[in-house]
């Protein structure tokens, strides 16, 4: 098989074979296809795009490039969740123990992430102790016993997809479904998991603005899923304004610690009931979606969900004691109000602008070396909808650093003040089951 | 600027501007856009096209990319011509001293090409003596004095072509108009000619195989050509068989003789004629086609074309007896002729299978580095509409080998002998000045 024959061939909009896919990915992982011909490749399938049957090859493919974790050990059917990224999503540290309660095994993989706030295992980081390099036979004995664990990503998974993940950067060849849907969905099936629940974030705050481009790309994860053999189900949801109150790493631990309580933001509440309970019933502990959200709520409103978290926190060396002292947690050294210059109702929330101004104040990572600031963020008191008298606080910041006039400026060029009442937007636009 | 930011809005269809196509042609010669991005730019340029502000930008920048050949001390118009390939094509040979007798100055650089049989400067070389090795200067002298000399390329002209196109070659992006364009229209605007003629192929022996295709292609050409002031004209001509009879190096060049005398290939005679009257008329020697057609008939019949020829040869060091005695070039140890099997009349004769018959003889090069026998090759006796009767020849072979099995093979799968009376195909389909 030749490069040149299988890149004409995709150029001209032929359906490739698995043969084919397994050829172009095989070959560019172990370096005998070069980056000029993958790069071609990538372009031609930006405009010629791949049927479900080629995305679900290239899936799987870029699977077998490197190790696969084997969670065959942990008893049941182990969901994993994937959210697409978004502003103040703290779901995967609230979801974790809250899915573990009802007796569906959690073993997380997180990373740490470059976003505007640290990943799941920057936030857990916050709580002193908290271990997330733990060995493999420690992490499957962990869930068996408490039926939740979280992990760093370790070992050379989907090796292909890193590759070709660094080469679309540099070759305007980001922006493809079946290249977004392939590089997402690899990763999670090589992480071991039977069945995955996607979070696919919609609005200005996500990738996908648009709920037609969201919609496309979560019917592709879905079909990539179930193609591969995990049952995948995924749900759109609103990343219009941040999600929740709390942008930053210890303030969302402290939210989840909320929620986890029934205490939590409306929105992070709602979604993770509608995320969890289709875990728990891909994780066969309820008939229905309707029984999977009563089983949740009755382990929130019972405690079981947070005792869950302590119990993980434990397990995983952390002080569980700053789950009823979460003033315990990092704190920063200054607290300013960003407040509401006229009486109205806010409109509109730019998400990314608030990650943007989170990040200015260090909680988020701009390179793989970077610090985190563990302590510093954004609480949102007023979201889309709500009404404010001029005075009241949009927002507290939460910063070590005395001079924080650039992320004002940032938060006040993100909010807008109407003088209408605005109606809500909903918070799930559609579910996706193939 | 960064290469990225270029990439995706020529993979978004914009318009690209003269310093971002500057940016990309030098940044790739110079090593400093790596082979990965200028592979996934082709392709988009494959999906996206080019405007023909763009098209001429490019051609520039390949041109600018390296040396330039200076000839503007040769005395009037210099033009220059240029077949897009086919088989049995002499008409270069022919052209350079008919359209030098009448004035115009033919400074010709050629080089030896991987076709099926060689390059003019192979050609010629069947000549004893003939030197292609000549000095600029030399070339000069030698065009002011006789207005013809032939010289192999040198120097270091449109590096960037060179490199693109070796790319192109292994990312399956040949097949771009505007890059097979800029490619042809740089290197001809880097020999220094004032005015070009093109003959644009086309039919089953061409790289353009409908005329639709070969339009566009002659079109593209002469825009840039234009574009890049060089008054250019293309012609669009028929390579659904062979032009002339020969196919092979020396029996060309007897072939030439022939037609330089008016003794040729009907065929042959007409599309010199065509292209020649043309590159007259933009030498700025004749106010129409057709002064400059009677003028180059004129030529032929006073014996001033081939008086030319054998200046030209005689002026670098070659055997001009050879002119008024062919037999003195060389020649091979066998012939063998391939007979029609049944009466009938010939409708095709594919022109690309008699080419690979020719190069199967050694007519051809199939590697840089392979040797040419300048002295095999076929003469085809039938063309398209002949009456042939069972045991006639449909062609003689010339070859250094006794067993010639296979070019026989090749033969009679090329030839198509029907019952009916077929129409010849017009020789010249369309002339694009714009």
């Amino acid at each position: 098989m030749r490069m040149v024959d299988v890149l004409e061939k995709k150029r001209d909009g032929l359906e490739l074979t698995k043969e084919e896919i397994e050829f172009v990915i095989e070959g560019y992982t172990n370096g005998e296809v070069p980056d000029y011909q993958m790069s071609a490749f990538l372009m031609a399938v930006y405009f010629q795009d791949m049927t479900t049957e080629e995305r679900v090859n290239l899936t799987k493919a870029m699977v077998e490039s490197g190790d696969q974790v084997d969670l065959s050990e942990i008893d049941g059917v182990k969901v994993d969740k994937h959210s697409t990224g978004g502003v103040g999503d703290t779901t995967t540290l609230i979801l974790a123990p809250l899915v573990a309660a009802v007796g569906v095994p959690v073993p997380k993989m997180s990373g740490r992430g470059l976003g505007h706030t640290g990943g799941t295992v920057d936030k857990l980081e916050s709580i002193a102790g908290f271990q997330v390099e733990i060995e493999p036979e420690t992490f499957i004995e962990l869930t068996n016993k408490n039926k939740v664990a979280v992990v760093g990503q370790s070992g050379n998974l989907t090796p292909a997809d890193k590759k070709i993940y660094s080469l679309r950067d540099v070759t305007a060849t980001v922006n493809a479904i079946p290249l977004i849907a392939s590089s997402i969905m690899s990763k999670k099936i090589a992480s071991g998991a039977d069945a995955i629940v996607l979070d696919v974030k919609t609005g200005s705050g996500a990738f996908m603005k648009t709920l037609e481009d969201s919609k496309e790309l979560a019917h592709a994860m879905v079909q990539i899923g179930n193609g591969a053999g995990r049952e995948t189900i995924g749900v759109i949801s609103d990343m219009n304004q941040p999600l929740g109150f709390a942008v930053g790493n210890a303030l969302e631990v402290k939210e989840a610690i909320d929620t986890l309580r029934g205490e939590g933001p409306v929105d992070l509440h709602e979604l993770c009931l509608e995320l969890g309970s289709r875990m728990v019933y891909l994780g066969k502990k309820a008939d229905s979606i309707e029984q999977a959200k009563e089983m949740l709520e009755e382990a929130i409103n019972s405690g079981k969900a947070i005792e869950t978290f302590k119990t993980m926190i434990t397990a995983q060396g952390g002080d569980a004691s700053i789950v009823d002292a979460p003033e315990k947690l990092p704190k920063s050294s200054y607290t300013f109000e960003v407040e509401a210059k006229e009486d109205g109702f806010v409109s509109e929330i730019i998400a990314n602008e608030i990650g943007i101004a989170a990040s200015l104040l260090g909680a988020g990572r701009l390179t793989k070396e970077s610090e985190i600031d563990l302590a510093v963020g954004l609480v949102l008191n007023k979201k889309i909808g709500d009404e404010v008298k001029k005075g009241e606080s949009l927002v507290t910041i939460h910063s070590n650093r005395e001079d924080v006039k650039d992320v004002i400026d940032k938060i006040y060029g993100s909010y807008s003040v109407s003088k209408e009442k605005i109606e809500k937007k909903p918070l799930i636009y559609d579910v996706i089951y193939e």
